[in-house]
């Protein structure tokens, strides 16, 4: 492995995490789906263990190799090998590049759903393999609603075809949902058919604010309603992560009220369809009702674009705090606030150097947590404080980000012991000496 | 078993199906899991056989038992056990009708997304078990994008709880693949919970006719693009199929034209939002464009409602081309024209008594046949021809009755060699003796 391998591994861990990066003793850039397979068959035969790579963007350490496994990185099988452009399918190999997926959706007159910040380096089968949000799943689902058919190489070599591209198939077992998700433990995905869907129109976008965190759900709620599918962003942020976000950056909140939660609210319809207006007119009823303190709808592009500049803070934000730990929460609306409360007052109690920022797709039930400076004991104390909170609120230690390596400690959180034990017999069944990607999700 | 449950079980099976419907040693009908899953674990002690039953509406006979099975009926277990009026979801027993979940909805001001015309008996876990698709699959997709989680009995009694509620969660494997769409072979579904939509809108319908089939995937296209979501039913005819139900239902054609294709069109958007003048200007340009022979808007309510009397006239065609064959295809936009002119051509040249009809769902990729009167021998004339002519087609021989007992022998038509090891493996690997629902699918 060279140099540049170890580099490009470690740039996604952050200085706490923990992870001994291992020196692989073979490092394979296949070209085809047989040469993935005869190198899964020849790894299992002589019992050396398998490192499954894409773009390395994941932050939960999946990608991360142990001392002496083989790394298979998909990098070379970048091929968008069809697209129809009637019917809006792509069929390419796993290891294009998202934005490589999404600019041949638009140049055939479609476009592919998902997009997330690492579009440019990120592999359209780590999306699959972690399942990816983005920032439009409250309109477009997951990566999972984005994937028709899959092609996987199984724990044995053998290679699973299941590369349709319907929307309906009720023919049993759907071999998509083995390996969308689950981070390349059951199978290494190496094509995939994707649903396009049709250009969105230029988005509106307003900036609201709020007293009261239990106002953002009831907001959701009624512009689910006024606006129907036409919603595509439901960004909240916590008053302090906007603060921090506009003094690193420069950038002037939209709002001039100190409130303690913000939302960027976006909505698009299709192409060429205005939404000023619509939007406008379903943010007027909940301001009149008094949910919320104050409210501003983006004039220009530019205001817009300066919206999702605070949004879009994150890594100054990370490099601001540095060393941080993030999170990234699941949990139903209702448990959303009180959940932030006593999280927010116990890290201040028991942290109270550092900042502790919120922000999250509340559409999505996703909450991410900034907290920082903190030392390797202190990433602990938040795991602990926001973990423990989440028990029994039918909640998720991981909503986007991937179990990987560094959350499997925290599966119970997520998971009722029938379900680690039935991800236990699946594994044991397709992967009986675990040459995949061992160490992660589950041991 | 009493006599009324053998007359169930009888109506949904066509005069020609071959099944011969066995006389089960036991017949329960649990309250609890906890009583199914004791069920589950003395029928794979004693090696007894189970066939599990919802509202027994399937058309592919899984819900047929074989002679000394021990049939599990979960028509008790039908609460509707939570609703979270704020999010819009729904925690339901597997027993609740698809009726009693939708008005469930309702009364909490929301919407179940899936619709399908035995509403009123089919059961939510039988919807769930079979993927079911129904007329709303081109807005909202099909059961599988309605279910959030489930609680289910596997093969060994265990259960298996995964009932989140949650819109992303990346934590491993994700169970209700397991038992979505696999027919009850992997696991009995106990309980769901579900994702609700906001209500729909009041819809504007349309009905328009073109000569050539290859127009409407080209339509459909653009509709997608002009109405985006808003588009909830595209819902085409052939002309044989219409002239066919006005004969029998005495309706009258919306559209005075001997076209070869008919097509209902329906636009909904959010309560209160009118779609008729959206709907009219995305037509109007196909119309400009030449691809259309004729269209016409619905004017009225009841003009709405007599448009859909002609679509869903399949129970009065049913009876007058008793016995019928029936087939649930699924294929490619691209692939469809030349598919229906290839097979209709067969059909009556070997058929010519027989009325052959088609209708289907296209943006769903899916096809119905009708083909009557004929006999058992005329059946197995049917399936080859239109079976034969998907081979190679990226088709499938149910997009979603499901397979059950009638169509396992054509899954190699739908899925590769690989596939259909996998699904044995799971089988396996879940299911060694073959406790559940032994004979469906795969044997």
């Amino acid at each position: 492995m060279s140099e540049s391998d170890i580099q490009i591994e470690e740039r996604f861990l952050s200085d706490w995490s923990g992870l001994k990066i291992g020196r692989p003793c073979e490092v394979h850039r296949p070209r085809t789906t047989e040469e993935v397979s005869e190198l899964v068959r020849r790894c299992r035969d002589e019992g050396l263990s398998i490192t499954v790579q894409g773009g390395m963007t994941g932050v939960a350490g999946g990608a991360v190799p142990s001392e002496g496994d083989v790394v298979i990185n998909l990098e070379r099988m970048n091929a968008i090998e069809d697209v129809d452009a009637l019917e809006g399918v792509m069929q390419v190999q796993a290891g294009a590049t998202l934005q490589q997926v999404q600019e041949a959706a638009t140049a055939a007159g479609w476009m592919f759903a998902v997009d997330l910040g690492a579009r440019g380096s990120c592999h359209i089968g780590g999306n699959a393999a972690t399942n990816a949000g983005g920032i439009r799943v409250i309109r477009y689902g997951t990566m999972r609603d984005s994937v028709l058919g899959v092609e996987a190489v199984l724990p044995d070599g053998s290679v699973v075809s299941s590369l349709t591209r319907l929307v309906k198939n009720s023919t049993g077992f759907d071999p998509r949902f083995l390996f969308v998700g689950t981070e390349g433990t059951l199978g290494i995905i190496t094509r995939l058919t994707l649903r396009l869907h049709p250009p969105m129109g230029q988005a509106a976008a307003a900036w609201v604010v709020a007293s009261e965190f239990e106002a953002l759900p009831r907001l959701l709620r009624s512009l689910k309603r006024t606006l129907g599918s036409a919603l595509c962003a439901f960004e909240f942020m916590s008053g302090r992560y906007v603060r921090t976000a506009c003094r690193l950056t420069g950038a002037k909140a939209p709002v001039q009220v100190e409130g303690a939660w913000h939302v960027l609210i976006e909505a698009a319809g299709t192409a060429g369809q205005p939404m000023e207006e619509a939007l406008h007119e379903a943010l007027t009823h909940a301001i009149e009702t008094g949910e919320l303190d104050d409210c501003a709808v983006a004039a220009s592009e530019a205001h817009r674009e300066a919206f999702w500049r605070i949004r879009e803070a994150i890594p100054e934000v990370l490099t601001h705090l540095k060393p941080a730990a993030t999170l990234d929460i699941g949990l139903p609306w209702a448990r959303t606030g009180e959940y932030l409360k006593a999280v927010d007052a116990e890290l201040h109690a028991r942290l109270p150097e550092a900042e502790h920022l919120f922000l999250g797709h509340l559409g999505d039930n996703n909450l991410h947590l900034i907290s920082g400076p903190v030392d390797e004991a202190g990433v602990h104390v938040v795991d602990e404080i926001a973990y423990r909170a989440l028990r029994g609120c039918g909640g998720t230690v991981s909503a986007e980000h991937g179990v990987g390596r560094l959350k499997k400690a925290y599966l119970s959180v997520s998971r009722s012991p029938g379900e680690i034990e039935l991800m236990r017999r699946l594994k044991q069944a397709l992967d009986p000496t675990s040459v995949l990607n061992p160490g992660r999700i589950i041991d």
